[in-house]
This record gives C-alpha cells, sequence and structure tokens, in this order.
C-alpha cells in the first residue's frame, strides 16, 4: 500500500510520544524514519520502526539520551551518545561536523556509546545540503567473518561519502557485505539466484545462493580479503577516536546492538570555491561517466535513483507492506 | 638477487642526483624508493625507479617541484604539487597534514598538480610513526571500467589507512581493483589463474583466467558495482578538495601520467589517549580476529607481513632482479 507522506510523519509522531519523545526530537525521528522510505531505502525506514521501538523499551536506547561533549581538539571533537536514539544522534553529530567545518575547513565528531543510525545515507544528504563533502561510517555488531574465517569477527561497517551537486547530490552510502543479510532474505524469497557471487555454503565454496549463505553464515565482504581489511580499519579508527566500542565489543545479537561508534567528518566545500564552479566540476566527472560503452545495464552514479523515487513516493505515497503499516499504527 | 639497504640507497642517490636533484632530496627520495622493496613491495620500489627516471626525463615530473600553499582553511589547506616527485610531493603532504592535525586534532591537506605517489602504504606508516591516524588517497589514470561498462573510465584510485601500534602499525593500502594490471601479468606468467573472479573475458563473462581480462581491458573493482561507486567518489573528492585534475582529465597513457590529485588526512591519536592505551585497543581488536575460526589460510590483519619482510630484507639484502638492478646502475 501506499500512505501520503505527511500522515506517514503524523503516525510515527504519534508512536514516538507514546514512548515519551519530546515533541520536537518526535517530529525529527519521524522525519528521518520518513524520509528514508521516502528514498526507497526501505530496510532501514518504516520496515525498521518497529524494531527501533522494540530497541526503546528494551532500554537499549534512551528516548531522552543526546549527545554530550566529552572533549575537544579544535576541529576534531569526541561525543559521548548516551545511548540517545541513533539517528538523532548521527543528525546531530553530522550537524556539529559541518559547523566544525565551516570554521576549520574541515570538522570531525566521533561517536561513542551511540545506537543504530538507520539509514546512513541520511547524513551524507545532510552534509551536502550544507554545501558540504560529507564522510561518515559506523560500527556494527560482529556480522561479517573476516577473509579466512569462518565465525563473524567483523562488522559490514557501512560508509557513507556524498558530494553536493544542485542537480542531485551524488551519494555512496555502502557497507562491507557484498549483500546484507536483508538482501539475501529478498533474493531467496523471490525465488532468485544472487547476480554474483555472495558468500561460501556450508562447504565452503562461492555461491549464488542466497538460502547456501544463510545456512553457512558465511557472506563475502567486498573485494574478498579487501573489504575484510577495510571493516576492520574502520572499526580500529571509529573506536580509536570515539573512545568508545569496537566490533567485538558489541552484542552479536541484532535484537541487542548497543553502544557502537561513528566517525562524521565535513569538509566546507563553500569556502573552496563557488557552489555553480563545484557544480560544474562534479557535472563533468558524472557526464564523463556515463559516455562510458555500456555493456547493457545503465552506468549509474551512487544515489541517481533517489531523487526519481523520492519525486515518485511524494506525490504516489510511500511504499509500506500492510502488516508493518498496521504494526505501526498500533504502537 | 640481493642488495644491501645502504648499497641500493646509494645507487639511487647517485641516480637521482644525475638527475640534478639537491642531495637532501635524493636522499629522501631514494630512501622512499628503498624502503618500499625492503618492505616487500617491489611493483613501487625498485622495480618502478627505471619507469620514474624516464617520467622525469620526459619532463612529466620537475625535480625542483615542490608543494607550494595555495589556500588555508585552517584545519585543511589546499596545495599545488608543482608537477614534482610525486613520493617528496606525498611525503612532504603527510607531514603537514600531521603537522595541522597537531594543532587541530585533525588537519588535511588536499594536493593537486602532483605525479604518482608510488607506494601509497609509505605515507600511512610516515602517520603512524608520529603516533597518528593516517589516512589518503590519490586519483589515477582511467584504469578501470566502471560497472556496466566496457572502457575504463574511473581510476583504481588507491586508499591507505594507517593506525599507531608498537608492535608494528596496522595499514591498509588498497587499490579498488580486485587486481592490478601487474598481479594479472605475474600470475600469467606463472601460469596461475586468479584466486577468485578478477574481470570479464572478451564475451562478457567472470573469469579468473588473467591473459582473458588483460585482453579484454575489463579488471573488475573490488565488490562489482560498490568499488566503482566508491572509485567515482575519491575521485570526486580529492579533485573538489585539491581543485586539481579528476580521473577523465589525466592522461590514459600510463607513461603519461601526470598532474594527478591526492588528499592526506591525519588525526592526532595522541592527544585523545596514551599511547599505551590506545595500543592495549587496537592490540585487543587484532587478537579478538585472529580468534576466528580459521578456514585453512591464516587470518591477517592489513600490514601483517610488512615487518617480517622489512626484517629479512634488512639482513638479507633488499630483493631485486638482476635486469632491473643492472639497468638501475647504469642511470
Amino acid at each position: 500500500m501506499r500512505i501520503p507522506y505527511q500522515e506517514v510523519c503524523e503516525v510515527l509522531v504519534r508512536a514516538l510520544e507514546n514512548l515519551r519523545f519530546d515533541p520536537e526530537r518526535a517530529r525529527l525521528c519521524a522525519r528521518l524514519f520518513a524520509e528514508a522510505s521516502r528514498d526507497g531505502v526501505h530496510s532501514h525506514g518504516l520496515e525498521r520502526f518497529p524494531r527501533f521501538v522494540r530497541s526503546v523499551r528494551k532500554g537499549l536506547v534512551d528516548v531522552q539520551g543526546e549527545p554530550s561533549l566529552i572533549s575537544t581538539y579544535g576541529a576534531l571533537e569526541r561525543w559521548n551518545g548516551n545511548s540517545g536514539p541513533g539517528n538523532l544522534n548521527a543528525y546531530q553529530s553530522m550537524a556539529r561536523a559541518i559547523s566544525l567545518s565551516q570554521r576549520n575547513g574541515i570538522g570531525c565528531v566521533a561517536l561513542s556509546n551511540t545506537n543504530h543510525w538507520m539509514r546512513g545515507g541520511t547524513y551524507g544528504w545532510q552534509a551536502a545540503e550544507a554545501g558540504a563533502i560529507g564522510v561518515c561510517w559506523t560500527n556494527t555488531l560482529p556480522n561479517l567473518p573476516p577473509w579466512g574465517a569462518r565465525d563473524p569477527r567483523v562488522g559490514n561497517n557501512p560508509v557513507v561519502i556524498a558530494i553536493p551537486r544542485p542537480e542531485g547530490h551524488v551519494v555512496l552510502d555502502m557497507a562491507m557485505s557484498q549483500f546484507s543479510y536483508g538482501a539475501l532474505a529478498s533474493h531467496r524469497a523471490r525465488g532468485e539466484h544472487l547476480p554474483v557471487v555472495g558468500g561460501f555454503d556450508v562447504d565452503g565454496q562461492l555461491t549464488r545462493d542466497p538460502e547456501q549463505i544463510e545456512a553457512s553464515g558465511r557472506p563475502l565482504p567486498i573485494g574478498f580479503w579487501k573489504g575484510s581489511g577495510l571493516a576492520l580499519m574502520l572499526d580500529l579508527v571509529a573506536g580509536l577516536l570515539s573512545g568508545g566500542q569496537f566490533t567485538w565489543q558489541i552484542a552479536a545479537d541484532p535484537e541487542q546492538e548497543s553502544k557502537i561508534s561513528q566517525v562524521f567528518i565535513s569538509f566546507d566545500l563553500s569556502q573552496l570555491s563557488q557552489p555553480e564552479a563545484t557544480a560544474e566540476l562534479a557535472n563533468q566527472v558524472i557526464r564523463h561517466l556515463k559516455f562510458s560503452t555500456r555493456t547493457g545495464e545503465q552506468i549509474r552514479y551512487p544515489g541517481e535513483r533517489v531523487l526519481e523515487t523520492r519525486s515518485e513516493n511524494m506525490t504516489k505515497g510511500i511504499p509500506v507492506s500492510a502488516s508493518i503499516w498496521n504494526e505501526i499504527q498500533a504502537l
């Protein structure tokens, strides 16, 4: 079904107020969930909302928790997320990084003790809207076996990189696993194989069969050993800069994941060149990419489909499954 | 053959002085080449030196060229590399980023108009030696087809991330291609297939045969579409921050590659915690990784083999092929 964007926000705000969110924080939190679905990232939008509510009820997320400054080093600051809602904490942290970059060219907030930020791309779009290049990443519970291992010991640690552009920001939002467990499940449900190898089967052979990968618990890091190494480094940097938990310290049960570490970096591009000049440079790069000789599929830049999806969903309503929507309305 | 480290440095210094390098710059440039081979990165050490000399003779590299400050924004600075030797420019830029981070917590140098930095890991080790987390990347000539394309339109844009640790820094140095052309050539020379798929054959099928990939000119980005997107973002950020060239503007002939763009970021970890505390945190993460259930191979952290290789090569001499060493001695 499809629900008008405004109605989605109102229903989410009501549910959050029932959880004792302050009205203003309820509005922002609701908006960030609604925007994820509006932009087509259902897995971290409405579909995720009931689980978010559970995490509040379990006490993993403190609805009053807000980031507090631990220490400042000029353009780099360490903040404690105080177990606040992950999307509100992340939004405030990127806002602070942007503000630091407006004074110092570059700004960085390292955040400990926070919760899942839901759709990571949100904070890339946020930076780009402010005319900044945004870079951020999070660690996660151990959900990915490092290269050469059978058991999950690194996180899939999503990274976001965003560039502002009037025609549509260029926003990369990618995890270190080739496919999320959500993607495996939806391929399985459709009876489809993955487009490329996505993990190992129980016999240790690479496979495109999502069911085999779910059975082995061995999804692939991107680039095999390379993504495994990158995931480790992202965790190390996030933990060392924030003073917070590393992946190995985070509860391995997804329903218990909390107290994670994140890094938010902003480069204030508006000081470096005129927005029009920046846009023209980025457009040239995109045009050159598009001129490639295609092998069949479209050649796309990261985030390209978002504006189209957004526009369609604002017109026709936000897509949501009836069961999830009923569940949310009852919260 | 194996040549004592000191002798390697002396021979390289002589060759560089013949090219009219100032003595002090010749010593640093020689050291950086020698250290790459010492640490086992032969492709960007002695094996690369004759090509570096050719780039000087062709006028692509100006031996007198040094970075000059274009503009400063506090913790972020824009520098012009003035076509200087890529390794000297990069070394100076990371040194400057470290110094900026010592004042601001984080520091960033965006460098335009520079040349190939040779072994990227060098600048990661440099930051880690200074007690900093180093992050840097470079764009390159177009050498990688983006996902869905037949022709190379993005660069393999290597990224370096380094963490200081007394027991051995953790240093990731990875390009966005799954295998370099050098790796394809050496597998082919040994008559071996790649350990995993590395690109497409001329019929557009994924293959582990290095010869087929060389024939098609279609090596794979890491993580298929994911590395393709990441390569694009790294190029965009490097070009926009530095004001320098993007991949599409860089000569596609490797022998003509010049005027590339790079970013150097340092986080001064020494302000955030005591080195011993930092080391213990990093050690815990590494230990936890090593405790994984192995599937047969070793589970390694990025940079793990370097110290062992270094120690062996300092004792037994730096490995180099006779033909390359003869060529270098004659320069």
